[in-house]
């Protein structure tokens, strides 16, 4: 499959990783692609220049927003919480008609330091903003609960034995999704259908006790799991 | 220890008959005492009326919200979300002074019907609230991520394996409540201390996900465990 992904930091690069190395054909889109080539600093979280990780990624294309979304049969945001909306205008409202488009992005707000707060939260979500914006395009969120390397890789931590929540309107859209993860070794009882896209306030709303965690905890290798 | 709990209703009971259970003297607080007695009907929620549950637990005394506070050396705020403010400010600053306090309740906004939002959420908390409120209590967030029952027998569900928030500025109020918590069932490597009381914001903004798992279950009887 022509997978597109909006954004090339940490989500990005490891979503893209994982895909092409299942066989899937992967665009990252970015703002500016020769500004982006160019950097030779990593972003501050421990992710190396695009270019230092492309060498040892070289399969994977890079290009614009429009190029990426106008490639992927499923599109994948991973641009940041407030870089999300202006991303996916940039991509294209016609590139992202009938799509599936993964949200995995959080409105975390850093204005004002750590812990950030949500720039939307409580009575709406990023999912459902972008779902609002681009009413055609059909908008499943997910893998927006846990660190990158989790994401396509959750026997990681307690061998793989936690959860990964689902929201969106469109049930199709939800089960390929699912198949998805289901490739990324995510198993059938981890993930919970939470019901349609408003259900992405409760996962967004997860990020606050996240970053307390990884606060306490100093590493992102931990999980939600919801037992029973 | 004498306990005084500031509510009447599922959570109070909960935890009130548990205390009794463990040998503590326990008072329930209400705005109306005679009020509260005279009740006849359940509170819509699955409780039967207060009379119906007192005659099964007569041990347990019902006082105002001021003789609750005064007689306990360690306060519980069962009340609303929206209803605790109020309740504390009945119990009166002078019988709250010096004492700790264990915030249960969550800021629920039902006034748009199911799934509720948040009354306070993102940049605060009604623990926060609650200690800003009232400076010389030493407030603790816990017990607020979970139904009733799983309070006080978290065996009820997973063995007992799962997580347990504890949130305060108070290091010796936190040994207590935690203290407490262990006498209730539950297990050292399940309580996890997550720093101050700006913490609660996370643990309150997990309400959202959990009514919406409350919803697809069709049962409060799961719980969140933090996995490594």
């Amino acid at each position: 499959m022509n997978i597109g992904i909006i954004g090339t930091g940490g989500v990005a690069r490891a979503i893209g990783a994982k895909a092409a190395s299942l066989g899937h054909t992967v665009i990252l889109g970015t703002r500016n692609v020769e500004e982006t080539r160019k950097r030779t600093q990593g972003d501050g979280m421990g992710n190396p220049s695009f270019a230092e990780w492309h060498r040892s990624h070289p399969a994977i294309a890079l290009g614009t927003f429009a190029e990426a979304a106008a490639f992927g049969e499923l599109i994948v945001n991973a641009a940041s919480g407030t870089g999300s909306i202006p991303a996916l205008r940039a991509a294209g409202e016609a590139n992202l008609k009938g799509k599936v488009l993964i949200d995995i992005s959080n409105p975390l707000d850093f204005s004002n330091g750590f812990p950030p707060s949500l720039s939307i939260a409580n009575t709406d979500s990023l999912g459902e903003t972008i779902q609002r914006t681009f009413p055609g395009v059909r908008v499943v969120k997910t893998l927006n609960t846990l660190s990158n390397p989790l994401m396509v890789d959750p026997s990681l931590v307690n061998g793989g034995d936690h959860t990964i929540f689902v929201s969106g309107n469109d049930a199709p859209a939800k089960a390929a999704v699912i198949e998805l993860l289901t490739s990324f070794g995510w198993k059938d009882g981890s993930i919970i259908d939470l019901g349609d896209i408003t259900t992405a306030r409760g996962t967004e709303q997860l990020l606050p006790l996240w970053v307390r965690l990884f606060g306490k905890f100093q590493t992102p290798m931990f999980q939600f799991k919801i037992v029973r």
